[in-house]
């Protein structure tokens, strides 16, 4: 048994790479934004819309998958795919970073984590092989292995010592999945015979940690390399000189993936930096809270200057919501807490950073992409606007 | 100024009649279910998907959108339809059943209603001129009068006085759309130049009052007449007879609308006691709730019996839900709490409902209503189903 992933990068500028991985349900162009799909749906959005806005790949949840339906459940029903209806790829992550994020009682050791599932409470233990079979019930098109995730700030020695039971951690995810790829722990159902597995590189804010980290894992060999524990809380200027350090030294052949960012702004400054691969909640979470990503900006949908605005959200947007209804109407339904304001405002949010990556692409494509990202980042770092 | 609405019966089939009425904004198919969009929106379910599903005409709640956003700024915006993106025909309720029904501190006398808004407490006035000046400028195709609307059960005094009552307020509900029509009133912004009135006949269970007000009313002169007052709490025998009763009582070339109702079981039995017209907020509250409408009865998504059930949620119905996803995935999302289940769900029981109209005119066309009321009412009158 083997994986049948494949990266191929066609062009690069500068530090951007333009290219495309194949998956056991289909191909996804890179760089990507992957939606965040928690329990098995992206919040707000149905998948035909998800279709339609041209996702190719979405995020799946490991822990919370795991407490609710269950893997189990979910390897009955064929995988995660079958389960959800979802035909094109899908990422699952480890599960760790809810573990440190979202469990009560928590307790790391060296063999894994114990924990009690915030949802009834129940006793659990998630350790770097229970975490390779879960995946491999789900049945993802990619499966993340296992990491600590540190607070911020954390001292040198904390994630230094961190950072090495992550590499531990990573070398015996590894090994599991070989086995499983060979077959050799039959007891578990592997709903993706295909899966590819990527390591995490962390090591904090220092970049000899860094390094250090992605020597380790690069050799330990994966699929794909993700960059974790960022986006965390640490300056901005901070993330993206870990990233540049981080990401020279993964393996130029292979996806890179920084997990968990981020805003429009960090879309374009990773991928100017090497990065493939992005996910994050701001564009289904921040939808629901009413706050719309457009080409001029953000945009507070219930600030009171949209109460008699007739002009879609955002002038440049194609998408459903912007072809269709005025900020006046968006305005009154978040207002008026209707869910059908949170759906619009998840489809164009998700529109907006879907073709965000498009002209990421294509700029890449055109070696245009210092432009690019000058412009982008000009028009749309700003808070507000008076479109 | 006049109304553009004209209703046309092409075929009847013992008392179910086959029709279609014209509005300003298209011509609507009769027998019709009308969804309910409260606020501007129907609840879970995006336009696109109601244009989709067939959806000719939907209704707003007048109480609702009168105290947010407001109908002076929906008539700046164009008028309702315009200021929701929905192209096709809208009946607007007059806001009196909310008012007794919602509004807090409420005061009854000849004027009208005075109340509370439920929303920030201010003082309102709702009479019989000011609902048709706030359904002029909400622009729907469809306007209604108001009426008393009595808690069930009521004395036959208190229907008697309450039903006198709805016909003086209906007949100064007419006066003043007259007015708008011949332009006297020209304070007032009316969107729709081609907006219908309908009456509405009230009376209680009592046959006697009943043909009282349907007398009255139809004395008045409406463009179409609604029944009200029903499925308020009343044996649904009761209800039955009254629609007989009440419907026969008004006249054959005007459209006939049930207030309120109901259940796929009501929509069949009062289709063939001359009813042209339903809405009903069932499809889109039980869906949320984890309610589905099917073929072979109702089921509750929550059951455990659906955990590992492939299945549809109705393996006769063409939409998009269950085209695409299992019951086993439905019933996950709801049990997560996951807003793309309620939308899933809400998608399903308009199909549902939309459907059995669709069915419901194709059957009195070839006329064998009869039939297909029997056979309908024998498959979906379970609590729950093994399919």
């Amino acid at each position: 048994m083997s994986t049948s992933f494949r990266f191929i990068v066609s062009r690069t500028d500068g530090g951007a790479r333009l290219g495309e991985f194949h998956t056991p349900h289909g191909t996804v162009q890179t760089p990507v934004f992957m939606p965040v799909g928690t329990q098995g749906a992206v919040k707000g959005a149905l998948f035909k819309d998800l279709e339609e806005a041209g996702a190719e790949i979405v995020l799946g949840n490991t822990y919370h998958l795991h407490l609710r339906p269950g893997d189990e459940l979910i390897a009955r029903r064929g995988g995660l795919h079958r389960f959800i209806g979802w035909d094109r790829a899908i990422l699952t992550d480890s599960g760790g970073y809810q573990v440190f994020s979202l469990a009560e009682r928590r307790k790391i050791t060296e063999e894994g984590a114990e924990f009690q599932s915030h949802i009834d409470g129940s006793r659990r233990h998630l350790t770097p092989e229970s975490t390779v079979d879960i995946q491999a019930r789900l049945g993802s098109d990619v499966a993340m292995v296992l990491d600590e995730c540190l607070a911020y700030p954390a001292t040198r020695d904390q994630a230094a010592e961190s950072m090495l039971r992550s590499v531990r951690w990573a070398a015996r995810c590894r090994r599991r999945i070989e086995a499983l790829r060979s077959s050799s722990a039959p007891d578990i159902v592997v709903s993706n015979a295909g899966q590819a597995q990527f390591g995490i590189v962390q090591g904090g804010v220092f970049p000899d940690l860094r390094c250090e980290s992605a020597e380790a894992t690069r050799a330990i060999g994966f699929e794909g390399y993700a960059i974790g524990g960022l986006s965390v809380g640490e300056p901005i200027d901070v993330m993206y000189d870990i990233v540049t350090e981080t990401a020279s030294r993964l393996p130029i052949a292979q996806p890179r993936y920084l997990m968990g960012a981020g805003t429009p702004e960090d879309l374009v400054e990773c991928v100017s930096r090497g990065i493939d691969m992005f996910d994050c909640v701001m564009p289904t979470r921040n939808a629901r809270n009413g706050q719309l990503f457009t080409s001029r900006g953000r945009l507070n949908i219930r600030n009171a200057r949209y109460a008699d605005d007739d002009g879609p959200p955002d002038p440049s947007c194609g998408c459903y919501t912007c072809r269709r209804h005025s900020r006046a109407y968006l305005r009154h339904l978040h207002l008026a807490g209707e869910m059908t304001g949170a759906a619009l405002n998840t489809l164009h949010n998700l529109t907006f950073y879907l073709d965000t990556m498009r002209r990421i692409r294509e700029a890449i494509m055109f070696g245009t992409f210092d432009t690019f990202r000058q412009e982008f980042l000009r028009s749309v770092s700003r808070p507000a606007h008076d479109a």
